[in-house]
């Protein structure tokens, strides 16, 4: 068994914002798919260590906001190697609040879109959430953030509670 | 809302293979995702109508080989928009029976994997099938193919039975 042949896999990459009450949060996330199409339905699995976690748990909606492949590294790094319990995410970032008043990045969105959890499942580290599109737009037609780019080009790393996070071996040539 | 946005997810692409006893056969899906990586599990979303939904409620286990960019369409026609239940998918197809029984599509694939089945969910026109990873190899470093450039550069299309299929509409210019 070859661990790195699940790097092989395609995503895009996303910043998930969620609300609890009246507190905001966003991430990155890549396991972002749609798993039916009547009615449009999304899934998305978020580590329950994240405060993300807990915010879509208790207010049962998210967002998702599509990256742009031009989207900076250090950008990346704040939603996605920081945790919302030290810093405010959202601090200087552009965003708007949705029909699920939930926030919606806009900086380096090429489209985004809001659900209502339907269902969610313990899958161990991880949950799924399930949810219902309430809404969706395309903001620009930039070309969208790879996993693939982000990790090729720009040499981006992947935190320990990313579901695809791959132990580095010591020393090793990958 | 504009349904299109959702064509903005990033996905690759995938020859899903199953078994229901001695009877082997695959199709393609966009779907396929890791979950957790502790213990390393994957997701895979699959219409109900589709013969290798059946095959997996049976046998409990699946196989999903990550395509390379150079996949010809006719390659993806014949996985994509066939049944099992007409043809033999497997015919003049070069393929390998894993550990857990079911086939491995080697034809332009970059990397594989097998995966036990240790959930199901049901969600409406789909089944997401959740599975421990039992065998996972790479067999090339060619460059995966993306469902955006199958779309964009390739024109393929994509069948009603997929999660991610949006009517198109009548005149359109989409």
């Amino acid at each position: 068994m070859n661990p790195n042949a699940l790097q092989k896999l395609g995503y895009g990459m996303y910043i998930i914002g969620s609300r609890k009450g009246d507190r905001l949060n966003g991430q990155v996330a890549n396991t972002v798919f749609q798993i039916t199409s009547e009615p449009p339905t999304v899934a998305v699995s978020i580590n329950k260590k994240n405060l993300t976690n807990e915010f879509i748990k208790d207010s049962r909606v998210f967002t998702a906001s599509v990256l742009r492949q031009a989207t900076p590294l250090s950008f990346i790094g704040q939603f996605g190697f920081k945790s919302g319990r030290d810093i405010d995410k959202l601090k200087g970032i552009n965003y708007k609040i949705g029909e699920t008043k939930a926030p919606i990045i806009l900086d380096n969105a090429v489209a985004y879109l809001e659900a209502e959890v339907t269902n969610d499942i313990d899958v161990g580290t991880h949950t799924i959430f399930i949810g219902k599109i309430v809404n969706a737009e395309i903001i620009t037609e930039d070309e969208c953030l790879t996993y693939e780019y982000y990790h090729q080009v720009k040499r981006g790393t992947t935190p320990k509670t990313a579901p695809s996070y791959i132990a580095e071996k010591k020393g090793g040539s990958n």
